[in-house]
């Protein structure tokens, strides 16, 4: 089940970018579960990780990897998140480096990889090093639908979206992918994102963007609040489009390439959140008028997280008390609530801090069958604004993780 | 469903306090939902209440009166929560408090008014107001299994219990409710529990007693991290068991009072736990060897918080990877991973960091499938030690947050 989510089409092929995917039987049902991405020489990379303290063998050694060397393959697999496997997990990523090192010729320390599925089993390295060469072989420029579908864990349905930019005259592309469903509260960036794109850019251009935008997408969404140990999120350009070097943050051309790179973040965020683990609702949380981000993004976590919130949303119940209880909850120990007000879309529910007078609970109702809600809180005590993205708790969520290994 | 509690039996009344309820028909399924409590002149009174911001008109009356002026009468409604309703909700409020005050003759400011179920909707001032002059003709002592029962929401089964303690030879009786179920994360105390004792105390002694012993069990467990507008816990000491006066915090009598106190709210606090919605089990988090109390409940709640521990537990799945995601997510930021070690029972299932060699997948799914479970963190930085209490998050808790309303 997914909200509001089509199936992705008319990728856009990235010059010096090629991919291929594979079955490493490393799911029991055979499925497409490891992919390649190679670069061509002279690609500038970027990536942002997880934050979690238990973060995975293959993210302490991408995360060396990404700012001492330059990347040229990209080796990804899902089914197994070799996370929780302590100093074997770090030899076992690095076998599988070190495996497609020496097919390809290149050094083991060019080489970024990731992994995610099931934390705290042995990643199997037989079963990958074995499916090497068949990949290597298969690289291919357009195959970034194949390289979406092979990165989903639960996700229903493969996210990829393509954008361009005009850069004084020259077409630049970008096409990312992204996978999510579950254990989903970026902080950093999300399970895993790949955008590759022909543009010439520097590599501390590229690093700001890249963050830039992760904090502006991946950064403002929640499915369950719980921060994976494997997110990470990368960013891959080739130069190919030969447009001028954008290696100036303040340049005009940087501003237009981040803000594509913003807008495909956000795309490929909200495509995650729209498949999120038993969604059946997309919903916007904008807090407005808070003294500052943090306040803001807490209050709108707190309403995001909220079990009672989320079941109220499944259930179409405009059953606003319980936001109200979240606002009380989340931390501001100085805010006047009789200020406060919330609105569903247009219909405002509370003003002064108790229902609306104009509220009737058939308008809230109509806002709340909606499969998408937007959810507004001014707090009426600053000028700062923020909106994160999140589903609500259904049956389907319960399903889905009680049974995702068993 | 519940978890290993069982309906209340042998409870002790205690002199000097007697309780009436009645239906005030403010559920449309006629059931008790008034409750009144008498307390003798001279009695006692300490009470916590919520943290949250949005606190219920009840709860800012009941906060004032209880320690300016001698309670003489609580009075309870379930059913309705007299929450986020502003300004009126408190003339509501203390529109029965006037109500009571007329009939009983005592002053408006020795009534403390308690209010639990839905946010947002007026409290049905009339009704209650039509029911007082039975519920004073009704007054009895021995009336606590009914009481337990008016104060009642989604809970399944009513929660009292009685302790006795021996002060220098002179018996002195515990008898207390509780009502949980939902948006329980106490920050202060539960959605609402009274306790009665017979012991004679200075409100000063009463007042850290209760504080403490609210710290040590309400403050400690979490059902679904969301804490409501109206928790509240009182204690009310009537004196009649004619113990010398304890007013001295450091002398034996007040450690075994303490104690007691102490006891009975672990015992109310862990029977919320059990009956929580959707309750399947119940487990004990302990996180040991932590640097301060912060770092261990910070660990020991993310781990109770998590929809996908709580779900695995659902599922009698020991997917120990969540449990170090959780852990990983806590915001230790110098947390040394190859120190920390998880079991479950008696069952290593992780040591220095990763999966310990001696643990088997049956080892731990026997664990598993238990109705009672502790799990154990031992963090190997800290002479800190917490405990808290939790359940998993099923499908019936869904069910029950998707439909209490509509």
């Amino acid at each position: 089940m997914s909200v509001g989510l089509e199936f992705p089409s008319s990728l856009v092929p990235i010059k010096g970018v090629r991919l291929a995917s594979t079955s490493a039987n490393i799911y029991s049902n055979k499925r497409n579960d490891l992919l390649l991405i190679e670069l061509d020489k002279g690609t500038v990379t970027s990536a942002v990780f997880t934050r979690n303290i238990f973060c995975a063998a293959p993210v302490k050694i991408a995360k060396e990897n990404v700012n001492n060397f330059k990347p040229r393959y990209l080796l990804i697999n899902s089914g197994n998140a070799n996370a929780g496997t302590g100093e074997k997990g770090i030899i076992h990523a690095k076998s599988t480096c070190q495996s497609l090192a020496t097919i390809t010729g290149c050094k083991m320390s060019q080489i970024l990889p990731f992994s995610t599925g099931v934390i705290g089993e042995d990643l199997p390295v037989e079963k990958i090093n074995q499916s090497l060469p068949e990949l290597v072989n298969k690289l291919s420029n357009d195959a970034w639908l194949e390289a979406a579908q092979a990165i989903m864990t639960t996700d229903t349905i493969p996210k990829a979206i393509s954008r361009q930019v005009i850069l004084n005259g020259v077409d630049i592309n970008l096409t990312g992918i992204a996978k999510g469903a579950g254990m989903i509260k970026p902080n950093m960036a999300t399970m895993l994102s790949f955008i590759a794109t022909d543009a010439n850019i520097s590599k501390e251009a590229l690093d700001i963007a890249i963050a830039n935008a992760v904090n502006k997408s991946f950064n403002r969404i929640t499915i369950d609040g719980d921060t994976s140990t494997n997110d990470a999120c990368a960013i891959f350009a080739t130069g190919k489009a030969k447009n001028n070097l954008i290696d100036n943050c303040n340049s005009d051309d940087f501003i237009e390439f981040e803000r594509a790179v913003i807008n495909i973040c956000c795309d490929l965020a909200q495509a995650i959140v729209r498949d999120g683990e038993g969604a059946t609702k997309f919903i916007s949380i904008e807090v407005s008028k808070g003294k500052d981000q943090d306040e803001c993004l807490g209050v709108a976590y707190k309403i995001a997280e909220s079990p009672l919130v989320k079941t109220a949303f499944t259930a179409s119940d405009p059953n606003w008390g319980r936001i109200l209880a979240a606002i009380g909850n989340s931390g501001i120990n100085d805010l006047n609530i009789n200020n406060v007000s919330v609105y569903l879309d247009d219909v405002c529910i509370v003003d002064n801090g108790e229902r609306s007078k104009t509220y009737t609970e058939e308008s809230g109702k109509k806002v709340m069958v909606q499969e998408e809600i937007k959810l507004s809180v001014n707090l009426n005590r600053g000028a700062c604004k923020e909106e994160i993205w999140t589903t609500d708790l259904s049956h389907e969520y319960i399903t889905i993780n009680a049974e995702y290994r068993t």
